[in-house]
C-alpha cells in the first residue's frame, strides 16, 4: 500500500497557512488577494505532483491526473471563516494532494487516477458550497447574479477584481469520478473525548433554518397599560422558550437547535417593541426528527398568534439541507483502513456541520474521514489538531482511497 | 376668577409648533440652533406678558412675576423628543404663560405672582430633566462635565454652541414659592375611553431599570451538542418568559413592565451566542409592588445562573424612580377647578410617564393636570389633543393657581 511522507504534508499544510496567517488563525476569504494567492500555490503544487493543474473561472482548483481509467476526486476547500482556523478545509485539500502524491509514488498504485480538488467559498462569503455547486453544474448564470458578499460587494464584481472573468469553469467529466473523499477536523470534543483518532462519517446532518416574524404595536413603554399592549418581545420570548421546553421530548441522540440571532424594533428600553425577529435553526441525522421539531415550530406560532397580541409568521429562511448518507462501500473501505492504522482507536460518527461532500454526494458516492480538534474547538483562530493525528489521518485516507481505486478498475 | 383668551392660548401654541416643525410634528431637541431660536421668542412672550425674562446658562427661560408675595411656578419643557409631537411639554409651557397673563388680567387675581418656566431637556437629548435639575441645584459641576448626547457632543460643547457659554444658572429661590403646576397631554388613552376631559394626577409612577447580563460559551451550532453548550440565549428567553409569567401575579391595577432592548452576541444565526443583554423595566405607583417585582428578578436570575448553564447578573442601569405623590392641597385646588368648568368629566389617575415634576416635588410642593390625547398618541409626530380640551384644561388650571396663590398669601 503507499505510504504518505507525514514530514511533506505537515510543511505543505504549514505553507498554505502563511497566506493571510493572523496569530494562530487564518483570514483567507475567498475571492479575496490573499486566497487568489493561495490558490495559484496550490496549483503550482498540484503541478509538482504531476497532476494537469488549474484555476477556473470561479476559483476551483483542480489537479487532474494524467493516469488512465476511473478516478477519485479527492480535496475539501481552502478558503477559511472571516476568523478562521488553519486547518478548516485546509487539511482536507493538502490531503488530496499528498494522497495523489503518494499514490503516484508507490509502485502497486502509480496507475490509480487522484484528482486533487480545492472547492471555492465553502464558508460562505458568497454562498455556501458556491465552488462544489459551480463544478457540478448546479448553478445558472440567473442564481449568481444576485448573489453579494455581507459587505454588498457583488459576486461578479469579486471574481473581476480576482482576475477571473471570463475563464472557463470546470464542470464534472461525466463517468470520470468512482467518487469524492473529503477528510476534515471534527470541529467537535466527541473523538478527543473518547480517546478516538478516527471519525468515518455515517450522515451530513440535515438543517432547517426559519427566521419567525413577530408583528404587534409599537407603543410607549410608561403609559400603555399591559392588557393594551401587543408585543411582539413578549411574543418572541414566549415562543423562544416554548422551543426549548418542547424540543427535548422530541429530539434524538445529536439533535441540536440554535436560535442565535434576535431583533427587537425599535430596540428602545423605553418602548413597547411593535415588531420583533428570531432565526431559529436545527440540525439531525433524521427527516423524522426534523419534521417532528418543525411541527413544534408551527403549532407554538399558531398557539401564540392565537391569543391576538401578535401576528406570528414563520419564513422558511433558507433551502432546508436533507441528511445526507455517506456510501456504504466507501465506508467500509475507510473503516478497514483505519483498524489497520488505529486499531479500536477510530469511530462511526455522524458530521454536525455541513460539508461540500453534502453538495457532492447528490451526483457521486461520497465519503468522509474526520481527525480530532483539539478542544473541539473550530471557526477560531485557536483551532489546531496534533501533528500524530494529522499524518495518521491523512494515511487512513490514501489507504482507503487505494483501495477503493483499486477495486473500482 | 381669571378667564383666560383660548384664542390666544391656541396661538402662541401654533407659534411656538412653527419652531421645528416638520409635518404634523415637531423636532426640537434641547440646545439645537431651533431650541434656541424658539426659548428667545419664548422670552420675548414673557416680557409681552409683563415678566422678567431671562433665559439662563443651561437654556431654562424663567418669566419672574414683578409682584411681591408667595408665587407659584407654572410651566413644563418646550424641548422635544427626536420625532416629537407638537403639545408633549409645550402645552404646559404655553399654560404657564397663557394663567400668568389671565391672572394679571383679572383685578381680582391681578396681585397674584405666577412664574412662568420651560425647564431644558426634559426629553432627555443630555440627560432626563436636565433643566430642573439645574434650577434646583441638584447638579455639580462635576456631575455635567461627563455628560455627552447620543452622538457623543458634550454638553459644555452645546451649551457653547448655543451661545450660553459663562451664562448665570437660575436657582430656586429659597422662599419664594408655594409649589409648582406643571399640565400636560395625558400621552395615554385612557381620559378619551373614558369620556374625560381632565385629569388630576395623584402619583408619578416609581421606576426602576435595570439590564440583565447572560454570560455562557460562544460555540458551534452544529458540532457543540445541546449538553454540551452555555447558551446565553437560551438562558435570557427563559428569563424574559419567566418575569412575563410572574409579574401578573404580584402586579398593581397599574404595573407595566417592558423589555424593549435584547442583544445577543456574536447575534449569527449559526453561532450559540456567548452573550446576551436584556433591559427590564417596570413601573408602579407603589414600591411595595417595584420590590415585589425586584424581588422576582432576583429569584429569577438565582435560579437560571443556578443551572451552571449561563451566568446571570443583574445590573441596575439607572438611579430609581421613586413613585411621587402630587401634593393633597394643590389636588384639592384643582379637582375643585375641574368640577367648577367640567363637572363629572375629570378623574383621578396616576401619571405613567416621569415628569419634570417628578425632580420639583422634591423641593417644593407639586401638582399635575392632564388633558386627553387623541387615541392615546405620544412621542409621535401624529400627537394630537382637541382644541376645547386645550382651552378648558388652561382654564381649570388657571382657577386652581388663583386660589392656590389667594390661599397662600
Amino acid at each position: 500500500m503507499p505510504t504518505i511522507n507525514g514530514e511533506r504534508l505537515l510543511r505543505d499544510l504549514k505553507e498554505l497557512r502563511r497566506f493571510g496567517a493572523s496569530g494562530t488563525g487564518v483570514v483567507r476569504r475567498a475571492l479575496t488577494p490573499i486566497d487568489m494567492e493561495s490558490r495559484r500555490w496550490l496549483r503550482e503544487r498540484y503541478e509538482a505532483a504531476g497532476l494537469e493543474a488549474s484555476i477556473d473561472g470561479i476559483g476551483n482548483v483542480l489537479g487532474r491526473s494524467r493516469r488512465p481509467g476511473k478516478a477519485l476526486l479527492i480535496g475539501s476547500h481552502s478558503d477559511t471563516q472571516p476568523t478562521g482556523g488553519w486547518l478548516d478545509g485546509a487539511l482536507g485539500v493538502i490531503y488530496g494532494l499528498e494522497v495523489a502524491r503518494a499514490l503516484a509514488e508507490a509502485p502497486e498504485s502509480s496507475d490509480l487516477a487522484v484528482d486533487a480538488v480545492s472547492l471555492q467559498d465553502e464558508e460562505s462569503r458568497f454562498l455556501g458550497c458556491l465552488g462544489s455547486r459551480s463544478f457540478l453544474g448546479l448553478l445558472s448564470p440567473e442564481d449568481e447574479a444576485g448573489i453579494h458578499d455581507g459587505d454588498g460587494v457583488s459576486l461578479a464584481d469579486a471574481v473581476r477584481e480576482a482576475g477571473l472573468e471570463g475563464e472557463p469553469r470546470l464542470r464534472v467529466e461525466a463517468g470520470r469520478y468512482l467518487g469524492f473523499l473529503e477528510a476534515h477536523i471534527e470541529q467537535g470534543p466527541d473523538l478527543e473525548d473518547a480517546g478516538d483518532r478516527i471519525g468515518v462519517v455515517t450522515t451530513i446532518v440535515g438543517l432547517r433554518g426559519m427566521r419567525v416574524l413577530f408583528r404587534g404595536q409599537q407603543n410607549h413603554a410608561g403609559t400603555t397599560m399591559m392588557a393594551g399592549r401587543k408585543d411582539a418581545a413578549t411574543a418572541l420570548f414566549a415562543f423562544a422558550h416554548g422551543v426549548n421546553e418542547a424540543f427535548p421530548e422530541v429530539m434524538g441522540e445529536r439533535s441540536v437547535w440554535t436560535m442565535g440571532r434576535v431583533e427587537l424594533r425599535p430596540g428602545a428600553t423605553s418602548i413597547v417593541p411593535g415588531y420583533a425577529e428570531l432565526d431559529l435553526q436545527f440540525r439531525d441525522q433524521s427527516e423524522k426528527v426534523l419534521e417532528a421539531f418543525e411541527g413544534i415550530v408551527d403549532r407554538l406560532a399558531a398557539e401564540i398568534g392565537a391569543k391576538g397580541k401578535a401576528t406570528v409568521e414563520v419564513v422558511r429562511a433558507r433551502a432546508p439541507i436533507v441528511p445526507t448518507r455517506m456510501d456504504e462501500d466507501f465506508r467500509a473501505h475507510l473503516q478497514r483502513a483505519a483498524e489497520t492504522h488505529a486499531a479500536g482507536k477510530w469511530v462511526e460518527m455522524p458530521s454536525a456541520a455541513f460539508h461540500d461532500a453534502g453538495i457532492v454526494s447528490g451526483t457521486m458516492p461520497c465519503a468522509m474521514l474526520f481527525i480530532p480538534s483539539i478542544g473541539g474547538i473550530s471557526h477560531d483562530f485557536a483551532e489546531d489538531s496534533h501533528d500524530d493525528d494529522i499524518v495518521l489521518g491523512c494515511q487512513v485516507l490514501a489507504d482507503a482511497a487505494a483501495s477503493i481505486l483499486a477495486a473500482g478498475q
